[in-house]
């Protein structure tokens, strides 16, 4: 490999360098801080782990062990995979490491990697800051989760222009189960319904048990008024495909009256992450954005892999593209001479308790391109100068 | 896989629970901050590159190699490694990404991965944080370093009964040199110091060309007043031999004046990394610990492989071991419930800016076992309770 070749990095990784660095550390810390602040404990998780373990807890979906690369164990001579999402260590934290009793909230942020980048974001190595929230079937749940999603974009900069989408996998589960749907059927609506393909649903629900709600479903599910009137009375009476409706809508309701400046759509026929997701499920964009800054929902009983079946709440986000809206807030730099003598240091201290970074310079070209002051000794005491 | 195995995690990774995660990340912000101070400019590296990259910082030691995991780029079918050492990563920065005039300073905290636990340690996913120095030849920089290194264990609360270990691989290299010593007796003496197999050490070099200077540095290495008296006159009109003598003696004296309460010990036989380090180095070891605390030293030129040869010392350490001083500065948490109402968010968010972490209980299982106050109305303002 040719020198000039050696510092090229495989896509989808980059090197964050000292701007970007400390706007993204300030960011992290202070939503660190927001999320401690709220009962929210920090975790760290391991890198590696057996990949049984981490695809357990995918619910027989692919999606998560195609992106998470794989590693042989020199030590067991075992399976290894690099962690891609943490949220499912979290949850084996919470069913098997530290069972607390009742509620247990966590959060965290670390490196990710996946094999390929996901969606449109063309990384692959995010910084997954996230909480999760286990042992809390209700909604007040998942509304913390949704406050505190919207709180923490919004400590991240990100406060106009906003669009969060509220969907509930309850809706059409319900419905597949009610119309005793086979996994073929259930597979392609879910399909149908998540490349928003009227038309082709339109055709596919003719002949289907139920077809009517099951096209009223992705035609009219930005719209829970006119859905529950396209519903037929044998849906609408079901119990617990009536719990998600309501869910849904009262979800809306409360982020409608507690963030006003937040645009809300709800899409009952949205099936993201169908298998891994229960109940509510949220995704804020920006402006002109297709790749969300956060999102999050319900996973319930996803620790019964782990021997302890819980309900599960969360939400996750990038630093690194929540940082975007974000500029660092940088120290002042003050260049001193070399030195050790006791008036000297006290000065240097001092100008650091002050906020600013002190460099001892080394030699002349030891001289920080933002240095905008010096430490000089006017024959009596050590005083500060601009540059 | 049965349920009750798969909460086990690889040998040497491990979860880290909030009370630790808490120590781990008040002391990853305080060094850090420290270090900013100080001018060292915070870098992300990032945790996968391809194996040539990796490996090309090496200097011909498979050392690095050994320890780097290998994984299959899926996009580019090349062979990535995962990092082992964050020091080439931000050499390549210092050499090609960011070839700033003049002096430069990084630092970073960030989990590196080892295929296999390196030293005495069991650790094979330590949570390196370190700092690095380009573009300086003279002691001042190691100086800085050694410093710089000391006072990071004296905020990381390591104050007493530290030993620092001071080394110089340039006497043995220049030595060598001198004597016209071949590779394979090279890696012989290498061995030989290593193993401090004194015994041998007489035999073989009873044969070797200066083989009294061979043998007087691994026997009075400790000691450089007694070395000195014992090296050839010819050794010692060597100039650049006399320059890493003296850099030793320098570099003791210095720590032995400004840090009077740690016991200082040369070893001029001391060959860690001799691959890769090319004038002073440093460790230092708590009491009865065998790994040691944080450790560094000169590594000139590596950036030659990156297209930029360029002057470098730096240190590194495992935030894991340094916690183990630390505790935690545990936040008092308050209970307050639910609810949306004015008055009790404004008390709720004065608790926390008073530096409680407020929980609003979501049911009556939602009590934090920490919990100490609590949030009531007494009918006619919100007032704190003890638990």
């Amino acid at each position: 490999m040719p020198v000039s070749e050696t510092w090229l990095l495989p896509d989808g990784v980059a090197d964050v360098l000292p701007e970007q660095a400390q706007v993204i550390e300030q960011l992290r810390r202070r939503l660190l801080d927001s999320l401690a602040s709220r009962g929210y404990e920090l975790v760290y998780t391991p890198f590696i782990e057996y990949v049984e373990s981490l695809s357990l807890l995918n619910r027989n979906t692919s999606d998560l062990d195609l992106v998470t690369f794989k590693l042989i164990d020199q030590i067991s001579g075992r399976l290894l995979g690099v962690r891609a999402d943490i949220t499912p260590q979290v949850a084996r934290i919470d069913a098997h490491v530290r069972p607390v009793e009742g509620i247990a909230r966590y959060c965290y942020a670390a490196t990710v990697l996946h094999t390929r980048p996901q969606g449109l974001s063309a990384s692959r190595a995010p910084l997954q800051l996230g909480a999760e929230l286990f042992g809390c079937e209700g909604l007040e749940a998942d509304l913390e989760m949704a406050d505190l999603m919207l709180t923490l974009l919004q400590q991240a900069g990100f406060e106009h222009k906003l669009h969060l989408d509220l969907g509930h996998v309850g809706i059409f589960r319900n419905l597949a189960r009610i119309a005793g749907l086979s996994d073929a059927q259930e597979a392609e609506l879910t399909d149908l319904y998540q490349r928003k393909a009227i038309p082709e649903l339109a055709e596919y629900t003719q002949t289907l048990n139920l077809g009517q709600d099951f096209y009223a479903l992705g035609r009219y599910g930005n719209d829970l008024t006119t859905l529950k009137q396209q519903l037929s009375a044998q849906v609408l009476a079901d119990q617990t495909l009536q719990q998600a409706l309501n869910a849904l809508e009262q979800a809306q309701a409360h982020v409608q009256q507690y963030w006003p400046t937040i645009n809300v759509g709800v899409d009952a026929a949205e099936l993201r992450g169908y298998h891994y997701h229960t109940g509510l499920m949220f995704a804020v964009y920006g402006p002109n954005r297709a790749v969300p800054l956060a999102q999050g929902g319900r996973y319930d009983g996803i620790g019964i892999a782990f021997g302890r079946e819980r309900a599960a709440t969360g939400f996750s986000c990038d630093l690194y593209v929540l940082a975007q809206a974000n500029q660092a807030n940088s120290m002042p730099i003050m260049l001193a001479p070399l030195g050790k003598d006791t008036e000297l240091q006290a000065a240097i201290a001092q100008a650091r308790q002050d906020g600013f970074v002190v460099i001892q310079a080394l030699d002349e070209q030891d001289q920080h391109s933002r240095a905008s002051q010096r430490l000089v000794h006017d024959g009596a005491i050590w005083q500060r100068q601009s540059v």
